[in-house]
């Protein structure tokens, strides 16, 4: 390990320990410090933002890609709200759950505390910097950022701004570190450092995660990707099912949660699928599907669907459509190709819905509801640190709790094991 | 990929889909029915383990590691008497918590369902064969085992015998595979396999547990080793404290909740120690320690003590001991040296108490106990698969809800997200 990881770590899990015994109030204060400091200090942050918009310029970053890096005033005012809110959000810190006595005596429970040193790694998102500090933060753990590259001057500001708050409270300033030298092999380094990281969190694209979760020796929790399917039932009602599909795939359409697919139950796709191409085509949806499908279509833009279609996230107005003969094919179909995020059933058969919640292998099963709910706030969990699609630790979107763990504790009187 | 991976592989998970569905009671039946073929089938499984003692013999296999291989009649009636109690145990499979009614309508909560398929790799362990399966397969899982070279035959002979039951319960064989190629090659693409695998979990010494580590893709729980520490503070019950660390020392000497290093208040040493001394001899325990210390040893074996020494698991009849001025000085000792495990406190100070509590960082912080209660059935968790010593999905001993992660499950009625 170089030296600088060494020191870095060293520094982020001493400033863990101290993080780990804040009471809520320093931690809640310091939070909304942090959110004015960020307003009072936006010239400096926007110039920063501008000189990494000049740089994106130059290199060409696609316009969704620049509108993604770009800081206002307005964004800036939100980053700081979005803050405050966490402020607001319960502490779970320290709650103690589960005590029982044992027949010897002793008294046994699991007490809420920080994972310890988080590190996270993400895209050009300034946003991320200032959202996961305040995560972070507010449970008590250290963290070590590595954005994007072409964010570095924006990042860099943004935590200048919140480690002089930290300072001026007395906090170590290596409760927020970001690493800068954005080098294949300090990104490698940091991912390797199971000695000073708890865990490690890809923020981001298929790309980054999968690197991420190849390279990585610190545990991580994989989020993001999401192939999400909506199965409509012979028994929908297909008014219901049409919303449900046009909500899923257009409302946002680079989400993790919209519908990329759509599975049919065969007897009903003459009626239902003309009709909701109808409102497909409002937003020129591309449609991908078998040749029994396409003949139903008239509107709308058509291609033969490939194998490929069934397991593709497109992130685009684009959707798979599949013909099944019934619950179980689409259940099938769903856990064969789906990346475990959402996936929806709409049905007016009671068993059809049960089964599905069930047996779909997924971080969130809906019945008759839209995919895009699958997000912290929309399930009262408050801000999100992302969507784990993986199984251990945190599945779903991940509050606050996803970035805790339990020890136990025991309280005895002298008890020896016999 | 190799194909036998990916066929193994795919059984595993169409088991799964299986296993995850069964009712509580088909699960319990089959767990009786093997615990049964297991005594019924005892010459074949004694035989087999006859040839890997043979072999034991032959390469010179230390006795402690012979006894560990070895089984016996009554051995085998442990192992099913350990299935059956498993098979009592509460399924955690299928119930909903948080359930949650939310502003618009929806109905949220949190179902319990199996990780899927699991992974274990281990020494040359018969009994863990047997064990492994019983916890997989009460909570739905599939599992692939890797079990040490040196006890194939014990390995193969029960897997076969839980085979055949479930064969004729008409459950699919591959809920229960045995990885049988030994090579490295071979462990290595399961420790890779993350298309098929879920978790992986090894169980073993410090050289499997860092091996899986280094090499695995997989997520990966941590469990095991344990540089356990007791801190008698100024304020202890000496005669409660030396009961405790003779306890959590010499109770038994191989185990990851053994006590490995004792911290001593200064003040008390001169009177604490050379009383704990004579305790310590009866058992012929060999103490590092600094000068200080070892002046007031008179008849027990002594060393000084080294650096490596605060870092050490001895699983051995040994033990370093530490002189310090404080708790605090006591807490940021362990916090340094230990490796997550079991802590413990012996005083009568309330503040000490709490502070080494809140402080600590390990899966189980004791006052005034033995660490060596870490333990699921001791702990009231019943049969545990192992003792997490990582921070990420489970902490300290891993019951049956260690197997199983949880999905959100929505009920609506048309909504969608505006």
């Amino acid at each position: 390990m170089s030296e600088w990881m060494e020191q870095m770590g060293q520094q982020a899990k001493a400033a863990a320990a101290v993080l780990g015994q804040l009471d809520t109030q320093t931690k809640n204060e310091a939070l909304r410090l942090a959110a004015d400091a960020l307003i009072l200090n936006a010239d400096k942050i926007l110039a920063a933002n501008q000189k990494d918009l000049e740089h994106a310029k130059e290199i060409n970053m696609p316009l969704p890609l620049q509108d993604r890096l770009l800081l206002t005033k307005e964004r800036l005012q939100g980053i700081a709200e979005g803050m405050k809110e966490v402020a607001e959000l319960d502490d779970p810190i320290g709650e103690v759950g589960h005590m029982k006595k044992r027949p010897n005596g002793l008294l046994i429970g699991q007490m809420r505390v920080p994972l310890g040193v988080v590190g996270v790694i993400y895209e050009a998102r300034p946003n991320v910097t200032a959202d996961v500090f305040a995560l972070c933060f507010k449970t008590g753990n250290a963290v070590i950022l590595k954005g994007g590259k072409d964010a570095a001057n924006s990042n860099l500001a943004i935590v200048e701004v919140i480690q002089d708050v930290l300072a001026q409270m007395g906090l170590p300033a290596a409760s927020l570190a970001l690493l800068q030298d954005n080098s294949r092999e300090a990104t490698k380094e940091l991912m390797q450092a199971r000695e000073y990281l708890d865990v490690l969190i890809p923020r981001g694209g298929a790309g980054l995660i999968q690197s991420v979760v190849q390279n990585a020796k610190v545990p991580v929790i994989e989020t993001g990707t999401g192939n999400c399917h909506v199965y409509v039932d012979d028994s929908a009602d297909l008014k219901m099912a049409e919303k449900i599909v046009i909500n899923g795939k257009t409302q946002r359409i680079g989400v993790c949660n919209a519908v990329e697919s759509l599975l049919v139950q065969r007897d009903i796709a003459p009626l239902f699928i003309p009709a909701l191409e109808k409102e497909l085509h409002k937003f020129d949806v591309l449609l991908h599907a078998e040749q029994e499908v396409l003949d139903l279509i008239e509107e709308s833009r058509k291609v033969e669907a490939t194998e490929e279609d069934w397991g593709k996230e497109y992130l685009d107005y684009e959707l798979s459509i599949k013909l099944v003969d019934n619950v179980e094919q689409a259940i099938a179909h769903i856990n064969q190709y789906n990346t475990g995020h959402s996936e929806s059933i709409v049905t007016s058969n009671y068993f059809h819905a049960q089964k599905f919640l069930q047996e779909v292998d997924a971080a969130a099963v809906y019945v008759n509801a839209s995919t895009r709910f699958t997000d912290g706030n929309q399930f009262g969990l408050g801000a999100e640190i992302g969507i784990s699609t993986q199984k251990l630790h945190a599945r779903g979107p991940m509050g606050l709790e996803a970035l805790t763990t339990t020890k136990f504790i025991i309280y005895g009187d002298g008890q020896i094991r016999p």
